[in-house]
C-alpha cells in the first residue's frame, strides 16, 4: 500500500533508516525563508500544515524531533509548542555543537542524527549528521552536498517529504497508511455498501498534480 | 454558454451530480496550508475570494456547504461566518464519523455526500464519501486515490474549480452563467448601442492564462 | 525606448487609446486574491508596490483611476488613501451600475471606461466597458471574455501590465521612459565621465526573467 | 571549492570586483513587492532569510551595504536593525542623488557603487552606478538594463544571489566557504570518524531543485 521508493531514493533511505533523532532547521525549512516584520513590531513566521502532521507522525513513530534555529522568535516558540516538540533550540551560532552534544546526552552519535537545513551556515551540522536533507529552493551551496533534496519548497511540505521519507525507511509507512486505508467498520455497513458500488477508477480523471 | 466538461471529467461529474452535501476541509484546501504564527499570539488563515465566490454560489445553488477540520481557530469560525456556513466542525480527530453522522441527522447516506480534503489524515472520510476531490498540490497519497484533482492548489481557487464542477455536473451552471452574461437592460440602451460597435474579437489577444 | 507593441497586442491597445477612467476590481486584481483573517479579528490585505506605481503613473497621466470591490475593507481604504484614489467604491453588488453612473456623471458613456476584473461577478461590468482586462490567475469564464490578459498574476503585478498598456496605447509611455532615461545632469558630470567607460553590453548577462 | 562562475556571470562580475557599496531598493528587491496592509492599520513587509545572510556576510567581508527605498515603513526600520544597516533611507525621490551624495561623503565616485532596484524609478540610479542588478520578476525595462538579472524574484534570494555574486567577484567568496566546510575539529574526533565511514555520494539522490 505503500508507495514503492525509487531505486536512487532507496540509497539515501538507507542512511535514514537508522536515525533515532531528526533535527530541523526553521526559516526556509519550516517555513519558506520568509521574515514578516511588522510596523508594530509583531513578527510572523508562516509554517506549513503538511509538514505539523508529518513532524507528528515522526515523534509518534519514535523518532526524536529537534529544532535547532539560528533566530529565535516567540512564533517559533508557540508553533513548537502546537507540535509538541520540546527540543528547541534557539538563536543558535554553532548548530553542529548543539546537536553533537544533544545526541551525547543521549548516548548516542551523530551518525543516528538527521538534519535538514537550507543556508550555508548549515552546513557543518549538515555534514556531521548520518542523514541530511534540504528544500528545493535552498542555497544551491546546500543542494549540492545534502543527501536528499525534497521537490517542495521549505514551508511548503518539504520537511513533510523528509519525514515520510524516513517513516518509509524504517517500515513504519505501510502500517500508518493502513490505519487510514482500513476497511469502513461494522456500524457503518450502510455507508460502506453503498460505497462498494463505487467503481474502482478513482482517480483515473485527476488533473495534473 | 458553459464552459463543455472534457470526457474525463464528464465522467467525474456523474458522482457529482447527486450530492446534497459537500465538505471541505480548510488547511490545505481553503488555504494553501499556511499557518501564520505571530509573535503575539495571533494566528492567522488565508482564504481565496475564488473559493469564496464557489462555495456561496454552491450553497445558493441547493448544495449544502460544511467545513470539517482537523485543527480549531477563530480565524475559520470568522471565515464560516463571512460565506454563511454554519456547519462549521473543528478540532475533529475523526471527519469520516462527523460526515456520516451530519448525513444521518438529513436522512441522507454518505454517497450523497462529497469531500475535499489534502492530507492522509483525510483519506477515511474521502473513501466514505460519493464524491472525493483535491488540491494540486495535496499530499500524493491523496492525489492518487480521489476522483478530482484540481489544477490549483488549495486557498488559490482549488475549491472553485470543485464548485463549478458540482454546478456544472447538476446542470446549473447555464442558469448562473446566464445571468452574468444577460443582454444590456433598456436603462442602458445608450451604453449598450456604443457596446454594439465592439467587435467580436473579445480575448483574442489574451496573454497566456 | 518604449517597448514596441506586438501585433496582436496593438488592436487591444486601439481600445486603450480612448479611456478616461480606469476602473480596478480588489480581490484578485490589486491583489493575488487572498483574504488574510487574523484570530483576533484583523482583515489584511496584499497589495502590489509594483502596480502602486503603475496607478499613479495612469493617474499622473491624466486617466481616472476609480476602484469597484464587492468586498469591504478597512485595509483597502488605507491602501486607496496610500494612492490617491478617491472614487472608492466597497461593498458594491452591481458594479455595472456604479460605473455607468459614474461615467454619466462625467459626461461619458461606458465606451471612455475601462475594468479590470476576476471573477464571474464582473462580467457585467467587463462587457460593458469600452476596454476589458483580467489577470492571468483569474477565473477561465473572465478570461475567455476579456480584451487583455496580463501575464502576472493578481496583485503580483498584472494590473500594472494594464496601466503600462493604457500608457503606451495614449502614446504616453515614450515621455515617462524620457524621464527615467534622461542624461545624468550637469552637476553629476564627474560621475557621468565614469559612466560613459562602462561599457554598452548592459543586461547581457541577464539571468532567465 | 567555490562554485566556478559561467563565462556570461565572469564578465559582469569584473563590474562587481572594484563595490565599496551596496544599494538595495526594498519592495521588489528585498520582499517580493508585496505591501500588507491590515484593517488595523498595521502594514507588513515579508523579508528573506536567505537574503539576510547574504547582506550580513557581505558586511563582514568589507563591503557596506545601504538600503534607499522610496517608501518609509517601520517594518523596514525594524529589519535594517536586525541586519546592523545604518545607512538606511527612506521615503527617497530621488534615489541618485542620495546615493551619489552618500558616496562622496566617503571620497568615493559612483562607479564604487552597486544598486539593486525592480522599477522604472531605479532605472536613473541603476544606470548611473558602477553595477546594476535586479530580480527576476522586476519590471521588463529594469531587466533589460541591468547588468545582473537573478534567477530568482525579489524577496526570494534575488538579493542574495547579488550578495555571492559580489562575494565571488572580490575573490572572498572561497574563504567563507571553507569555514563552513572545514574538517571537523578534533573535540568531535568520534563523530568524526563515524563521518568518515559515509561515502561520497552525497547529494546524488537529490530531488529537482
Amino acid at each position: 500500500m505503500t508507495t514503492p521508493l525509487p531505486d536512487d531514493i532507496a540509497r539515501v533511505a538507507s542512511r535514514a533508516a537508522g536515525l533515532a533523532v531528526m533535527g530541523f532547521d526553521v526559516d526556509g525549512v519550516l517555513t519558506d525563508g520568509t521574515l514578516y516584520f511588522s510596523s508594530q513590531g509583531d513578527e510572523i513566521k508562516a509554517f506549513s500544515s503538511l509538514d505539523g502532521h508529518g513532524l507528528k507522525m515522526l515523534q509518534r513513530a519514535g523518532v526524536e524531533v529537534v529544532i535547532i534555529s539560528g533566530r529565535s522568535s516567540r512564533a517559533l516558540e508557540l508553533r513548537a509548542q502546537n507540535l509538541g516538540i520540546t527540543e528547541l533550540h534557539m538563536a543558535v551560532e554553532d548548530k553542529r555543537t548543539v546537536m553533537a552534544s544533544l545526541m551525547a546526552k543521549r548516548g548516542l552519535n551523530l551518525s543516528q542524527a538527521g538534519y535538514m537545513g537550507d543556508d550555508v551556515v548549515d552546513l557543518p551540522v549538515l555534514r556531521a549528521c548520518g542523514f541530511s536533507a534540504t528544500a528545493a529552493d535552498a542555497h544551491p551551496e546546500v543542494i549540492s552536498r545534502v543527501d536528499f533534496v525534497a521537490t517542495r519548497g521549505g514551508g511548503r511540505g518539504a520537511a513533510r517529504e523528509v519525514c515520510d521519507l524516513i517513516l518509509k525507511a524504517q517500515g513504519k509507512w505501510t502500517a500508518l497508511m493502513a490505519e487510514y486505508l482500513a476497511e469502513t467498520p461494522v456500524a457503518e455497513t450502510q455507508v460502506a455498501e453503498t460505497q462498494v458500488a463505487k467503481p474502482q477508477s478513482a482517480g483515473s480523471a485527476k488533473g495534473s498534480p
